[in-house]
């Protein structure tokens, strides 16, 4: 088990009451999840579960452009290696299965980008509702030579249906809030200028009932539509199968040469960025 | 066995041709659903499964501001003790189950508010028409201090995809015409001034079809996207040991005290006064 | 199996990149599936399947009233009995079985009337995009005496949930572009004057990208989401018992005077027409 940090450095966690906790990403330039901030996250749900009185978790940004942008796949898979997890589950399956079946009701307050294992990150949360002005979603993975591995093949289905989930996940395409909603990819996309008061609003609410009544929700719910653990699983694995492939760091170093994993336009319009690249600019793949 | 009965108190039933049969709840001053209802409703499925003739039943409500209020609690538990049901199953998820089983296509026409219990009535129907303007929809038993137990948990879902069922359930609010055809909560809002035209030549259309072809339609539909029966038995059995812990009572008492149950600005905002009560206002529950 | 023929007679098959095909149906006078025109789309599909570059398969029609009409249920079922599929399969279960896990990614661009069995051929593909103007879908079968029986019973409540899938199947009704896409019966509607370049940069995006990675998503999402072979092969079954019901030659019958299968009004209003039709129009159906 990870235990309990004492401090966090990825973000900052406020609890306005001992039912409602704030956990706000703050891990500059552009909030990519790295290995320090999947372990610290593994550590507050370790938090969360023992807690015997938070209702709620909300998750937002200290940065209005960027959520979370994606996972850090130039960090070092050794700052990995000392996460103890639920035993053979990749860390970050194991986040995001415990984050689903955490008691605590957990929303996303989306600002800014959420893609790739950003978006991956809302999905296995409860709620999301998005700035209608400065959401973005999307999983750009197609683009880069592999298929999402962090629950996106898994969870969008049974959230936007088949149609809509071939869309995301085939297109990489970024979708902005009022699409989004449109698509049931978030909850509702409310206006920028009443996001914050109307996602405290709710969140306050749900924290004052009774923790019994919302833990049954969640049992209940979980169990009528939780994707299994299994397929998460093979999922991750077979993103790290795809890594293996040539298309993948071909197409990760002409990202990179432009401005992947950085501030500036690639990140901010990633989605349009990757359908600019080619593995092999000469031909076609095959399969 | 529940036999037909040769009159209802609680509803009306009017038979526009041998297909199309129309139930006006009607049981004032709120149209709570109480034992009695609970019996009639029985009743009224056991005839519409022997009949060889319907293929359409159309639910409405003689109040315009009240389609079925909620659940009775206050009523006396032991005028349920003499329904026969389907052996093993409390009665209000043994009608919920007929219902959906029904070879009858049945229509919810809903104009005025369907909460709780009402809500669970409408979701266990196959379709839902909601007045734009006068249709008010909700699951506010968090705020009462249980999780719903007539259906919600497993059927919402299904139909919203599980963030938004997550949403409706945590939140306790009101879901107006609008929004709920957003969610997929109800199939379409129709501008009231339209609505009951719109569903009477809806209902009126279907029950002339080929009655085989309607069931069939059914049995198929249903295979592919009922909830099964036993965690439907499960969540009853939750919400009657919900109701054992302090915070329901404690909860009820307030919310009697304010008007609940009766025609008036609590039961008009049900939603919104379900934010206002603490089951210990001096502290916040654990679990 | 069906061994690849040189040419098609029902469409035509343009390979604009060797990852891109797009097929246009043509098919006069109002694009019916036929026999042969269901035996060339198992040919295609082997073709596909046997393809190691294609990565999109793009369906439109040559005619901008009619993607495809429905069935042809006036032809010769003799012209199937030639047909090689997966053993004890139905051809046009076959199809779609087959369709749907092919591993290149199959899209719908939507134009013009896709009823019925063209419906279920639309479902049957990854994505569906659709003229806000020129799109019309629609089961209309309840109302020629029978349910579906190509698929529509199994696939629409995981696209649209189980009530919105009742009223498509039971009402029989055309649902148009805007309608479609916020029933979840289309991804998107678009706007006819951008439709074309819409789809066209949509199928060109994806068909560059890794067809390994393409190929990766279509397996998690359908085995996240695919309905099951089995209940697939029911339907059918179905449908060819109601066929043999009396109700179901009876209004074949009287489509087939007023002009079903025919170009002019009945078919292009089909929705409508179906609800001026009875078996019986001097009594109605029992069960």
């Amino acid at each position: 088990m990870v235990y309990a940090m004492t401090s966090y450095t990825r973000f900052t966690v406020a609890k306005s009451s001992p039912s409602l906790w704030r956990v706000t990403f703050d891990n500059p330039p552009i909030n990519l999840i790295d290995a320090v901030m999947m372990k610290e996250l593994l550590a507050l749900l370790t938090e969360i579960e023992r807690d015997k009185r938070v209702g709620v978790v909300l998750f937002d940004s200290a940065d209005p452009d960027f959520f979370l942008a994606h996972y850090d796949i130039a960090g070092d898979p050794a700052d990995l290696e000392g996460v103890e997890t639920t035993p053979g589950r990749h860390p970050f399956t194991d986040l995001h299965i415990r984050l689903s079946k955490s008691p605590a009701v957990t929303i996303s307050a989306i600002r800014g980008r959420a893609r790739g294992a950003g978006s991956e990150f809302v999905l296995a949360t409860d709620i999301r509702f998005a700035s209608r002005e400065r959401a973005i979603l999307g999983q750009f993975e197609v683009g880069v030579g592999a298929a999402p591995g962090g629950g996106a093949l898994n969870r969008l289905p049974g959230l936007v249906g088949r149609a809509r989930a071939f869309e995301i996940l085939v297109g990489g395409q970024d979708f902005d809030g009022e699409l989004a909603e449109r698509y049931g990819y978030v909850n509702r996309a409310i206006p920028d200028e009443q996001f914050v008061e109307f996602v405290d609003a709710f969140a306050q609410r749900v924290s004052r009932f009774d923790l019994l009544a919302l833990a049954d929700i969640k049992r209940f719910v979980n169990a009528a539509s939780l994707p299994a653990d299994l397929p998460l699983g093979a999922e991750i694995d077979a993103f790290w199968q795809a890594a293996d492939r040539p298309a993948f760091p071909a197409l990760h170093s002409q990202a990179f040469e432009a401005g992947y994993s950085q501030r500036g336009p690639v990140e901010l319009n990633l989605g349009e960025f990757v359908g600019t690249i080619l593995a092999d600019p000469d031909t076609y793949s095959t399969r």
